[in-house]
């Protein structure tokens, strides 16, 4: 019999934020799958080694972040021939995503090469801005309002940010500075961020001043627009 | 010594999305406290009712959802004042919400009047629309797209849907007939809804024909722009 692939989101950072259900896959799997990229793998590991049987296989995938697409495509094709290898040998395979598996996650791209031949169990994670928002107690949207998202500075993502009543900003490094800009132009909205939330070092901050420099790569921000 | 109140995403309905830190914060609740609603109230009491102590006190909190706001104002403050009083006996509290506290839920307006005077400790919780996204394997946004979130038929509603790669509609029973009209006049998207995901009862549809006629109140599409 095939073994099957769980899809498993683990939150942001803190072993706490594991759903019941992650933690059950978590005790099935023969084999825990791990993007192996700077501190994520460790902190990955960190968050479920409390829940996985003991003799479990460590497997860290390599996925380049080439800007060259067709070697992104290649490493993923070539990682999902891995997992498809071990689970027909009958194993189960967990595949650790931090946050969640459908937001902006490399698991989704190796779970396309694998959905068709086998069993797939993708298990919902908290959202990195889940987690901010409870941590700071600071309600995202209410009543009617609406939300965005965007983790980058195209037109697009620029008109979200102005028509949303609330804006999340994720992966802030690669525009902190056109972000700075937009917001010393204008005084229509609040601003507060967080970096590396539920982990060591997290930090707060309600100024924008600091966009002005280079922000760690776990940012995000929360952005409202002032109501009249 | 004050109570700690607790405000608990518990999720879109189904007791295994509850998290470890939702879990050991039911265990230490002496008062559980619930939006009474429709059928939400039952759907989160018997999600949590395994975790919780044999002797908490079930308290229904009414949320009139009058037009008149000052109905609505004055409802949230004596529910607050009633959680104050049990906070300042010494008991925890926790108020459920489903899905999670931050995102269009009624205990963020409660917190608001008791934040000052008392220890808060707000949990995430498993979004529906995260929660349907991994059910169906769909991937929500990946690479630099971006997302947006309505639940609304307003101007900028309708802006975000056509500026963002991919928009979550929530409730939709409001403007099923909009939406309908928008989707039937354009063939850019894709579309997929969810009714009552995680409860008995779920249902999937992938063509907007559903959108003809009124739909149930838990009802999430997500609409994905067709790539070139």
């Amino acid at each position: 019999m095939k073994g099957k692939l769980f899809g498993i989101g683990i939150g942001p950072g803190e072993a706490e934020l594991l759903t019941l259900k992650a933690v059950k896959a978590l005790k099935t799997a023969d084999v825990i799958c791990v993007p192996k990229s700077k501190e994520q793998a460790s902190t990955a590991l960190h968050i479920v080694s409390e829940f996985i049987q003991e003799d479990a296989i460590i497997e860290h995938l390599e996925f380049p972040m080439s800007k060259d697409i067709s070697v992104r495509l290649a490493s993923r094709k070539k990682n999902a021939d891995t997992i498809a290898k071990t689970l027909k040998e009958g194993k189960n395979v967990a595949f650790l995503t931090l946050g969640d598996p459908m937001l902006y996650s490399t698991y989704s791209y190796v779970m396309e090469h694998l959905i068709n031949d086998f069993e797939v169990e993708t298990i919902p994670g908290i959202y990195s801005f889940a987690a901010i928002s409870n941590t700071i107690n600071t309600p995202l949207v209410s009543g009617n309002e609406n939300l965005s998202v965007i983790c980058n500075w195209d037109g697009n993502d620029q008109k979200l940010l102005q028509e949303s009543d609330t804006c999340i900003c994720m992966k802030i490094s690669s525009y902190h500075a056109e972000l700075f800009n937009f917001l010393s132009n204008s005084n229509g909205y609040d601003f507060k961020m967080i970096t590396d939330v539920g982990k060591n070092g997290q930090q707060y901050y309600d100024s924008i001043e600091i966009l002005k420099e280079k922000v760690p790569y776990f940012s995000t921000a929360i952005i409202k627009k002032k109501k009249a």
